[in-house]
């Protein structure tokens, strides 16, 4: 940590507060410049508070050196982190996200019913999608508007898996729904809720893949200290995902980042997923930003799938038909095929 | 809600739109434009989701006329809504907000410990706020920063508030704790929970007045639906918080929105307060934007105060000294008296 | 244009204002709903200002349903403008920008020597560059920073378009400047001047195509009037450029907004060229970007490149060397391949 | 300067880059940390590109310690600027921005007949305005707006401040209009030219007062190195007006950023005006925001002033009339009587 102190800071003032540093337990290099004196911080500062330090009077301003993030940092562990999913169920087909391949994860924003669901999930299999996903509790700016099937919604999503063999990722919204999320494959944790940062201490107890998506205003730092307080509670198991951010301008629904995932993937060793259906909002945008989200080297992207969007309870039109889907994935195995990764 | 069809939309296709809107109940208004052809929809919309006519192939664009709020819309309850907090307990000094009075709500970040809590109080209380506020549930970037004194901070909170008869606030981050905040006088939603709708929809149940913190990237008309979701489920007792919102500039840690409390108060017939303290994050700028808040017709305002704020386990940087707190009051009762109102 | 009155307008009023507005030419068709009654305006509102309608005590808001732009829309010009560079000069290689291939654009930030641009526009030629780029007149936040070498700078870039061939772009920021960019090629318009009206209107009488930079904080509806601006004072040349925005975020130097490529695409008619290496300001992440920039469907592509990057006077840090550009190039061939363009 | 070097870096490229350093002529001190080595830079570095080291492949980040401006900043120019202007000329009322008292701006968005004019500057004359301001060149989005009445626009406003004796203050779009402006006291310099390099350099050769308006989205820094860019070129007398700054919520027109008074004031020595008018857009809440705006300390207030709003031909809706506007003054004097500032 490296701490500026103010112009013209007097000897004693000076002398005392790096005496006060000292006893807090840290080195101290002190390097005096033409206005400003300028102290080096030697010693562990990962839990010393930079803004504690700003209230002294003698200083001007405070830089941390380290990434506050240590688990979910690749200095810390070089290696990918592979997610292996649906491992030893009998009935499923494992998936891996974070192995180099293209992980596709498709199906509907809100799960509806059983035809419905099981109808998309065979057809999104059937294109090459290896996770089905599908919400059951479901966050609406409005309380008048759908608030998805709830644990009904879970039961016909474990249909769907048994059915199809596709592990399955679904949104949990409150500690208090843990219980229902025993089969389920990934749990996401939505944009809103990124920051919930009680859910995300429980989810350190819990053996279950985490799919944490930034949320609307949230900075790359702080979606990996949100990792961080998963990981710090017990459960490395962590996937990051870009949907898309909060900007000026309300052309498309959100403004996706995709500069996000090669950024992501030099800091940290977590996969990153893509999911360009919510943010632009419109389906006829999904696949172009899909296969953009393939070159800029995403582990795996996620797109909504229904097979009736104008029908659709719930996000409707950011949604591709399944044929629209199964395009969509002629197109990526292309481009996979380009980057040689396998799909 | 007014459909905007596509240019050159054939006469069969728009027919048939229009006989889809009819059977969905709704009288449909038609006025045809040189290149447009446009519908005015009849009928109760509230519940129709504007997306989804949007996926309609003949659909341009879709406008909502009405705001999608009730309850907390001015609009359906013209008389301003006032709280009257810590009514009919015994060594309780009631306060009210939203009657016309600046309600001042003082107190430090994080409690720390029963000295420097009731110490803070009574320090607070001479000066004239009427209510303590107090975090004993921290939300905190990293899982590596104090998190609060948890429940124990609750029992120092309910000790300083029998010691000074002042009702008392405190942030309530999950569903789980809300068993231990049966004596506390209002319930903060901070900004990273304010679409955290399971919580939202469980404050419904609970007879307390909420102080709801607008989020960091939140738009007007959200804030207003998560308070809508508070008042649905039962509880019409909702206080809005302007807190700062997050901008490109980083020179104050959020950028603090006064335009809000004017609009706010125009939409909406539930009172409105500003913290400061959050949204600049320096205490030497709390006063001038204190006073500011004053001006814009704030119902109240949150200052954090903190007797040592060097030593302050969280948000030092941005507290008052009890003597600066002191200073302040004295000022904002000037402002008062220009506007004539109690403080 | 739309016009919603506010609830509960006396009959008489409405009455009035139907009158104002018929009075200013436009037939309107009235649409009375349960709370609000709906105005059609049919007649041409492009010169209208809807914001003049607001003021009038009856209306609650007025929705504008053609987009403000006519000779930038695709509606108005269905078919892709192509532009055509540099032919019928001698020595020079005509390229071309909007006939779907990817048209690349390469060279320094700024034009510091003759050794140095001529060495650089060599090896991006052989590297397959279609245009030369760099910068004369430098747009720097600091009076203190180097500012470019001015004309004599555009001397050099006539030398190395005399020397390789490649047609040339850089950057106009006065008007006063337009004298000396007689033989240039391409008249880039930087961010900050998008809607520097003056400069906009000017080029509208000069023969040039014209690279319109989006601005830092600027929606996709300005940047099109801004070229709506040039085309209306009689220069249709105009392509599109975007390179980044400003969002809260600041881990890359500016937001690339790639939903913008296809955007654009879609509603207007002009080409869309996309600049990574402002946009991330990493010189290791340009080549992800600009891979994604034409899985996008970007137009052209304009990559800064530098044979010494640790000694560039502007933006070495994000600067590819040759090899790095070269390399680029081949990734850029195999993804024109999947989406059969030519490069 | 703080250099942060990158961990593990070889000892042999650490002492080869310190070399460099001091080649630059550097003082170089340094501090080996566990992880990190960090050298702090002794000398001018205000003239170096903190960018340009980040290019060195043993650099992880670089930290400025000194603000980037010189003659804006307070550290250099410890006392208030105090800007009077109209002085010396007959007939003319000399005005003060700076000293203390609240100056007033007031008149109407665009210049649009001598009648007009002259009716409104009588008015805010007689309320107690002390400068006129008005539009002759308007900086428009749209090419089909009306665009001012230039050259004659500046004719009539001259000739309002021959009958009335208010200094007036008017945009400046272009260096070619520059002629036109002898007789103008204040030169506002719009937020669309903040950043237009060449017109803020063309300033310094005039000796008149600059109003510099803050960029959509420009930080302080950048709007103080504007302001630099000016005095740099040799006029000091810069006067800085926060205007509403671009964010997501599209509430108001655009968010009025009232920290950035109290900031500026400390930052630097030069006067601070607020703009409440164009920041929010709706007249009926620009008298609140402008209450506001005196009590952050603002120097100066402008706003727009029109004898008929409803047939105004550019922003109406945020003209308040000569009578809201004289109740706007009584109420801003109650408050300058707090403040104890003259107005």
């Amino acid at each position: 940590m490296i701490v500026v102190l103010k112009p013209n800071t007097q000897e004693q003032a000076e002398k005392d507060f790096i005496g006060y540093l000292k006893n807090l337990g840290f080195d101290v290099h002190i390097s005096h410049g033409v206005d400003h004196t300028i102290l080096g911080l030697v010693g562990d500062t990962s839990q010393m508070k930079s803004e504690s330090l700003t209230v002294h009077p003698v200083v001007d301003k405070v830089v941390r050196v380290q990434a506050p993030y240590k688990r979910a940092s690749r200095a810390f562990h070089p290696q990918d982190s592979i997610m292996r999913v649906g491992e030893n169920q009998s009935g499923v087909t494992p998936a891996v996200i974070g192995d180099g391949s293209v992980a596709i994860i498709a199906g509907p924003c809100s799960i509806e019913s059983e035809e419905q669901l099981v109808g998309i999930a065979k057809a999104v299999k059937a294109s090459g999608a290896r996770f089905l996903r599908g919400g059951a509790f479901k966050p609406r700016t409005s309380p008048y508007s759908f608030q998805g099937l709830g644990s009904q919604g879970i039961d016909l999503l474990l249909a769907a898996k048994k059915e199809t063999g596709l592990p399955v990722v679904t949104e949990l919204m409150s500690i208090t729904q843990l219980d229902l999320f025993n089969d389920v494959d990934v749990i996401q944790i939505g944009a809103r809720n990124m920051q919930n940062f009680d859910l995300l201490k429980e989810l350190g107890g819990c053996n279950k893949t985490i799919l944490l998506k930034r949320g609307l205003a949230n900075t790359v730092k702080e979606l990996l200290m949100s990792a961080e307080y998963i990981m710090a509670a017990g459960n490395d198991k962590v996937v990051l995902c870009e949907r898309g951010i909060r900007t000026f301008d309300p052309y498309t629904r959100n403004t996706l980042d995709l500069s996000v995932v090669p950024y992501l993937k030099k800091e940290s060793h977590l996969p990153v997923v893509v999911d360009p259906s919510h943010a632009c909002g419109m389906s006829w945008m999904v696949p172009t930003l899909a296969t953009a989200s393939l070159a800029v080297g995403a582990d795996g992207i996620m797109v909504e799938v229904h097979n009736c969007p104008e029908c659709a309870l719930c996000d409707g039109e950011q949604s591709l038909t399944p044929a629209q889907f199964d395009e969509l994935m002629q197109k990526l195995r292309k481009y996979a095929a380009v980057e040689e990764r396998a799909i």
